[in-house]
């Protein structure tokens, strides 16, 4: 159809193929290609064809809005700032301290052409920064809290996965029940992120592997682990495949304020995610539309969830929207 | 100070006193005059001058917002269309059923001089209507559940008010545990108002009533309460004084949905208010605040939750939230 939203995607990962499915699911919009920095013929999507992203200029014209599917640390820093000035780009970047620079880079990009880049998109950053910010605008006299989990952290799976003896593991971080219930409570404590999380590994060893030295040395790991609540177990490879072969996650962001002496209120946003990609890139996905629909009424430059109106998300008009969801 | 935003107040009752108490924890605000139809020397405010209605044009140069707490049923039909003429004003029109005709009226008013009608502001309508939007739009392939409460439900406490016998009653709404266990175990069941809510009274008779007489009697009211669960407790006036006389409540709105064949995605954002006149009205004057820049940007017209980008409720620049919530 001509008059769908016409997507493309840069990077067939576990983020990519989430995106290509979220496409899928939303009629007015169509995905016309994926490009790879792999040999096309090697990259094998559902039904989408796949180019070498040398050639990806060609498609200018063909392409409304590209979802770069990127990671953070080494792709989205250089892809990010390279296609925002051909195109208008969406992205998860999520590496929150650098996102003021990113932001200012991905700008200067948008400038030449006017082109949008709606940066960071996703759960965190994304759905919860738009929780924390209506949080503290509707209870300025407050405190927010952001919990995670229970979820599968690829930053600490990879750290025990580095620990001589371990054949697989993985890691999930548990937000503390405990933790979570004195904040629901309206008390408003002071909370550590340590105190809010605990940590949960589950690994399978190696032939002959020293099962007390492992789980010393992981429980003993600086940053990593030593300053968490950690346990420890192992499993065998069969059940490591059969039960811990998904993406889940998910958190909580809670503000508790006071709107007068003694009243309290809390607001309290919750996921929990059968898949993390999947998730991120139906985000992904929903926010391409705003970024077609803003880039149409001639707005340009770097944005983030911060600056979309819940109205330019939905396929629907305006009209319907206030009949059936107000 | 001049760079405050000048607010003033329509109608001083509950709601009208919870935007006094929220303006002043918002210290880019002002509260600059109450108006009421009653004899200003007869309402007593926290600290803000009172002024006749019928004066309310003299301020015209003076208000940047005028925030309308009036009722949905007879005040602010007549109101909203009224005063959007000459102020940008914000409301908390609540019948969903007329939502759409409120608006167009407003909005007929508004373009007379460009002023804006930022209508339906509150938590339902409001961020309620927020997150149902969110959650279709990043989730299309799923179901929306909304729960009310734990919550006192005026309608349904002047209802049993009204039954012989009745010196004083309050009814609360509680949404049905066993009905969100089901809705967050992601199972998309299919619910009616009546299975996820049950509904609980609280009664001081009169002297000589006949309790079993007024239970059968409640229990069996057509629309109100016979088809629901229904719990009715006696108790004294005293213990009514001291329990039972604030205005609590709340609720969820779920969107359970499925990113791609059984990968389930659950959102859930939840409501725990110790006082919804108040909560309500911390929701107005946030959405004041994003009338005024919105005004001052050239905008005008009806405008609903779903027109407001998230970054113009908050006091803090576009920079700083990047830096701090993003």
């Amino acid at each position: 159809m001509n008059n769908q939203i016409k997507v493309a995607i840069v990077g067939y990962g576990n983020l990519g193929r989430g995106v290509e499915l979220s496409v899928l699911k939303n009629p007015d919009m169509s995905l016309v290609a994926v490009f790879s920095r792999r040999d096309p013929k090697s990259v094998t999507t559902i039904n989408t064809p796949v180019y070498s992203l040398d050639n990806i200029l060609e498609f200018k014209e063909k392409i409304d809005v590209l979802i770069l599917c990127g990671g953070s640390k080494d792709d989205l820093p250089i892809q990010g700032p390279k296609y925002a000035e051909h195109f208008n780009v969406v992205d998860s970047y999520d590496n929150h301290a650098e996102i003021p620079a990113y932001f200012a880079s991905v700008d200067k990009s948008c400038q030449k052409n006017k082109t949008i880049g709606m940066i960071s998109i996703g759960w965190d950053p994304g759905m919860f920064s738009i929780n924390r910010i209506y949080g503290e605008a509707l209870l300025p006299d407050g405190d927010t809290y952001t919990f995670w989990g229970k979820g599968l952290s690829q930053g600490h799976s990879d750290a025990i996965r580095r620990v001589e003896g371990v054949k697989n593991g993985v890691q999930y971080t548990i937000p503390s029940t405990e933790a979570i219930d004195k904040v629901r409570s309206g008390s408003r404590p002071s909370l550590t992120t340590k105190q809010k999380h605990t940590r949960e590994c589950f690994i399978v060893l190696k032939d002959g592997a020293d099962s007390k030295k492992i789980e010393n040395e992981i429980k003993t790991m600086p940053n990593y682990f030593e300053p968490y609540d950690t346990t420890v177990n192992f499993i065998s490879q069969d059940e490591f495949d059969k039960n811990h072969n998904t993406m889940p996650h998910g958190g909580f962001v809670i503000r508790s304020g006071k709107s007068s002496d003694g009243v309290n209120q809390v607001i309290e946003y919750a996921l929990k995610l059968d898949s993390n990609p999947e998730f991120t890139a139906s985000v992904l996905v929903a926010y391409a539309r705003a970024t077609f629909r803003m880039s149409k009424k001639g707005e340009f430059g770097a944005k983030t969830v911060f600056d979309v109106a819940p109205v330019l998300l939905s396929p629907k008009s305006s009209q319907d929207l206030i009949k059936e969801l107000l």
